[in-house]
C-alpha cells in the first residue's frame, strides 16, 4: 500500500500535467463543431489505457460519439468492478463569464478551474490514475476491472442503454462504481446510496375555440385556467401529500435506520439560502427526509391567457401545465404515469377537454443497501482518506445511467463522487479542489485493494 | 313627422356622402401620427353642428384629443337629452387583412365597410343627421339637446370623467342617449338596459429566490405554481359559484320579470359557435342569466415556470395570475377588490409570499328600469322603425362612460345601438348595415319627437 501511495506522490506532477492535457481537449458533445475534439478525447483515453497496461480495448462507435470500453481480467475468483464515467463536457458558453479560459486549466486557491474538471473528466481521470498506480506498483490490479467511458452523457446517453444491453456479457460485472457526483459539503466524504426515479407529462385544457371577451362570455363557459387550477389542486394537498389515486401504493417506506442517517447528514439552510418564509414538506416528514426519500409531484410550468403588461379581459382558449414526479424505490415510472393520466382525466371538470402528452423519458429510483459490504468499504476508504467519517445520503435527483445499469445488470452501484457544492457544474468557472484529486486517489486505491481482500 | 322622413329620403345621398367624408378621416386616437387627422375630425363635427344650427359650441381641449360640446336650448319646460358618442376609432392594422382600404368607405352587399362605420362614427353621424332633419323641417328641435362627442374613447376616455365633473352644469341633462352598441342579432331591435361593472387585480406568488432543481429541492419548498392553483381554486368552485367571502353580499337579485325578458332575447348557440362540450354557468342560472345578470370572476392570464418545448425539471421562483370580475348592480368595485385582496392573503399557503397589484380602472354596474318611460319609448320607436318588437337585454361587458354619467348626473341612460354582431368591431373589415343607417334615423327622429310629447 505504501508503495502505491509513494507512486502517487512521485508521479503527481506528471499526473496533473496529463490531467491538464485531458482538460484542454474541448470535448463538447452537444456541438458538432467539436467533433474532432471529441475524437481527440477518445484517443487520449485509449492511449492512456494502453499505457496503463490494458490490452482488451474496444472503441464502440455510435452515430454521435464513441464509447471507450476496456477490460483487465486478473482472476475468475476475484470480483469484477465496472467503472463508468464520461469524457464529454457541457458547453462552456458564455465564455465571457469565465475568469480564465474554460479549456486552459488553471489552479487558483487550491481549485483546478476548467470545464470538466469536476464533471466528469477530472474524476474519470482519477480512476485511471488509481489503476495506473496499482498496475505499475503491483504488476497487476487487485480485482478484475472493466471501464466504460462514454461521450454522450451530457446529451442524454442515447446509445448507452442499447450498447449495454447488446453487449451485456462484455460489460457484465459484480458491481459498478461511478464518480460523477459530489460531497454534500466541502470536505465531507459522502456516499450516495440512492437516487430518485422520474416520470412526467404535459397536459393542455381547452375551452372555447378562441380567446373570448370575458364580459360577453363570462358565465357561459368554463375557463380553462380555472379548470387547470382545479385539476392541479386535486393532485397535491396543502400538506404536500400527493393525492393522485394510488401514488403511494408501492412506495418503500423510510426505515428508522435511514431516518437516523439523514439526521447525521449536513443540512442545507433552505430558509436562508432560498429566502423562503419556511420550508414545506410532506406532512410527517422533514425537508431532508422528503427531498431524499419521499416521492414528489411538481408543476414545472403553467401558462395560459394574457401574460403581458396590464389587463386584458379574456377567457382564454386553453391552458397548459407541465408536471414531473420524482419517484422512490418501489414505484414504477410507467405505472405512476398511468395513474397521473387517469387522475387528470377523472378530475377534468365539465365544459372543457384535455389533451395529455406523456414524457417519454423515465427512470426507476435506485437504492443500494447501506449495509452492503461494498458500500461500507467505500465509506471507510473515503472517510480514512479525508480523515472524516463519511455520511450516507440519498439524492432527490435522478441519474438515468444508474437506473439502466441497475436494470440490465442488477448489481450494486457505488456512487462515490469527489465533487463539491462549489464546483459550479454546468456553469462558468467550473472547478475541482486539487486536494480532492489527491485524497480521492487515496480513497480509490484503498477501496480497490480492500475489496479484493473480502 | 312625414316631412322629417321626406327630408331624410331627399337628402339621403348627400348624407351618405358626408358620412363617407367623415369616415375618410383617419381619426385613430392611440397613434400620435394621426394627430392632424384627429383635429380634422373635430373640425368636421364643429362645422356640421354649425350647419345644423347649433351656436353654443365648445371645443374642450385636453392633452390628447379635444371633446366637442354643443347645446341647443329650446324651452326650459322641455326635457334635455345628452347625446354621447366618440369620433375616434381603433387602429386599422393589419391593413393587409382588409378587403378594401379601411379609410376608403365602400358599400358591398348592403354594408358600409370602413373603420369606424359602426364604432362609432357611423352612429354618431346618425344622431347629427336626425337633429339636422328635425331642425331643417321644423325650425327647431323637439327637446333641448346637448351633444358630447369625445376623441379618446378607444384609449380609455382618460379626460372625460374630469370634464363632466368640472363642467357638470354645462353637460347636465334629464337623460343620456348613446349609440355605441349593437343588436343581439341582425334585424333585432335591442334596448340595452344594463351593463356590468368591473374590477380586477394581478397577484404574484413567490417561493424560492431562483428556479430550483426539482430533484434536489422537491420536498423542501412550496411550489409557487401549486400555491397559486390553490389560491385560484379557493375563489370559485366547480359549480361556478364565486367563493370569495362576501362576494355576493350586495348583489341585486335577478327578478322574475327580468328572467322572462331574458328568455325572450335571442340566445347565442355557444356550444356550436365556441366548440365547447357544454355551457357551464353558476349553479341555478342559465348561461343567458349568468352572462347578463350575475357577477363573474375570471382568470385572464396565469403563468410561471417553464413554457418551452419538452421538459425542464424546475420548481420555479414565482407564478402570476391576472383576475377580473364583472359586477352587477349593488356591488361596489372597490369593496369587491378589497374582498379579493383579503381572500388571496387569507388563502396563501405557508412557505410563499404574495404581492398584489390592484387594477386602477374600475366601474360600477349600470341598470335602468325597463319600465322607464324613456326606455319604453326607445323600444317602441326602434321596434316600429325595424318592424320587429324590440328585446331588452343586459350586457356582460362594461362601458365606463355609462357608469361615470350615471354617477355624476344620476340620469337614465338609453343605450340604443344600431350595430350588429357581424360588424367586426376592432377587427379588419369593420362594416355597418346601410339599412340600419336608414331605419336608425327613423328610430331617432321618432324617439325625439315622441318624448317631447310626454
Amino acid at each position: 500500500m505504501t508503495t502505491v501511495l509513494d507512486y502517487l506522490v512521485t508521479h503527481r506532477a506528471r499526473h496533473l500535467e496529463q490531467l491538464n492535457e485531458f482538460l484542454r481537449i474541448k470535448s463538447v458533445s452537444t456541438d458538432t463543431n467539436f467533433k474532432t475534439e471529441m475524437t481527440k478525447a477518445c484517443d487520449f483515453l485509449v492511449a492512456y489505457l494502453k499505457d496503463i497496461g490494458f490490452t482488451d480495448i474496444d472503441v464502440v462507435e455510435t452515430e454521435k460519439h464513441p464509447l471507450v470500453y476496456a477490460s483487465y481480467h486478473v482472476d475468475d475468483d476475484l470480483p469484477t468492478g465496472l467503472i463508468y464515467g464520461h469524457y464529454d463536457v457541457q458547453p462552456a458558453d458564455p465564455y465571457d463569464l469565465w475568469d480564465s479560459a474554460p479549456f486552459e486549466p488553471e489552479v487558483r486557491h487550491g481549485r483546478l478551474y476548467a470545464r470538466g474538471s469536476s464533471d466528469d473528466k477530472g474524476q474519470v481521470f482519477m480512476h485511471l490514475v488509481a489503476l495506473e498506480a496499482l498496475m505499475k506498483t503491483t504488476g497487476t490490479l487487485p480485482i478484475n476491472v472493466k471501464v466504460c467511458i462514454e461521450g454522450e452523457e451530457e446529451i442524454g446517453s442515447e446509445n448507452l442503454y442499447r450498447i449495454l444491453q447488446d453487449k451485456k456479457a462484455q460489460f457484465d460485472a459484480d458491481f459498478c462504481i461511478i464518480s460523477d457526483s459530489g460531497m454534500v459539503e466541502e470536505e465531507q466524504p459522502t456516499v450516495l446510496y440512492g437516487l430518485k426515479g422520474f416520470t412526467g407529462l404535459e397536459f393542455t385544457v381547452t375551452g372555447p375555440n378562441r380567446d373570448l371577451h370575458s364580459g360577453l362570455y363570462g358565465g357561459a363557459v368554463r375557463n380553462p385556467l380555472m379548470a387547470i387550477s382545479h385539476i392541479l389542486q386535486s393532485m397535491k394537498d396543502v400538506d404536500e401529500v400527493v393525492t393522485v389515486d394510488g401514488f403511494y401504493d408501492d412506495v418503500e417506506p423510510l426505515t428508522d435506520i435511514e431516518r437516523k442517517l439523514m439526521t447525521e447528514a449536513p443540512k442545507e439552510n433552505y430558509v436562508m439560502a432560498l429566502n423562503i418564509p419556511e420550508t414545506v414538506s410532506e406532512n410527517g416528514y422533514t425537508a431532508t427526509e422528503h427531498t431524499m426519500a419521499r416521492p414528489t409531484l411538481e408543476v414545472n410550468g403553467l401558462f395560459g391567457g394574457y401574460q403581458g403588461e396590464g389587463t386584458k379581459t379574456i377567457i382564454p382558449e386553453k391552458a397548459t401545465a407541465k408536471i414531473t414526479c420524482r419517484l422512490v424505490p418501489g414505484q414504477d415510472p410507467e405505472d405512476i404515469q398511468d395513474k397521473l393520466v387517469k387522475h387528470i382525466e377523472k378530475h377534468t371538470p365539465k365544459g372543457v377537454t384535455v389533451d395529455i402528452t406523456r414524457e417519454p423519458l423515465s427512470a426507476k429510483a435506485y437504492k443500494v443497501d447501506v449495509d452492503h459490504p461494498l458500500i461500507q468499504q467505500a465509506a471507510k476508504s473515503y472517510g480514512e482518506a479525508f480523515n472524516k467519517e463519511a455520511v450516507f445520503v440519498r439524492m432527490g435527483g435522478s441519474i438515468p445511467v444508474v437506473e439502466w445499469i441497475d436494470e440490465i445488470f442488477n448489481i450494486p452501484i457505488i456512487l462515490l463522487g469527489f465533487g463539491t457544492p462549489e464546483d459550479r457544474l454546468h456553469s462558468p468557472n467550473e472547478s475541482f479542489p486539487v486536494i480532492n484529486f489527491d485524497r480521492g486517489l487515496v480513497t480509490l486505491v484503498d477501496f480497490y485493494q480492500q475489496i479484493a481482500l473480502k
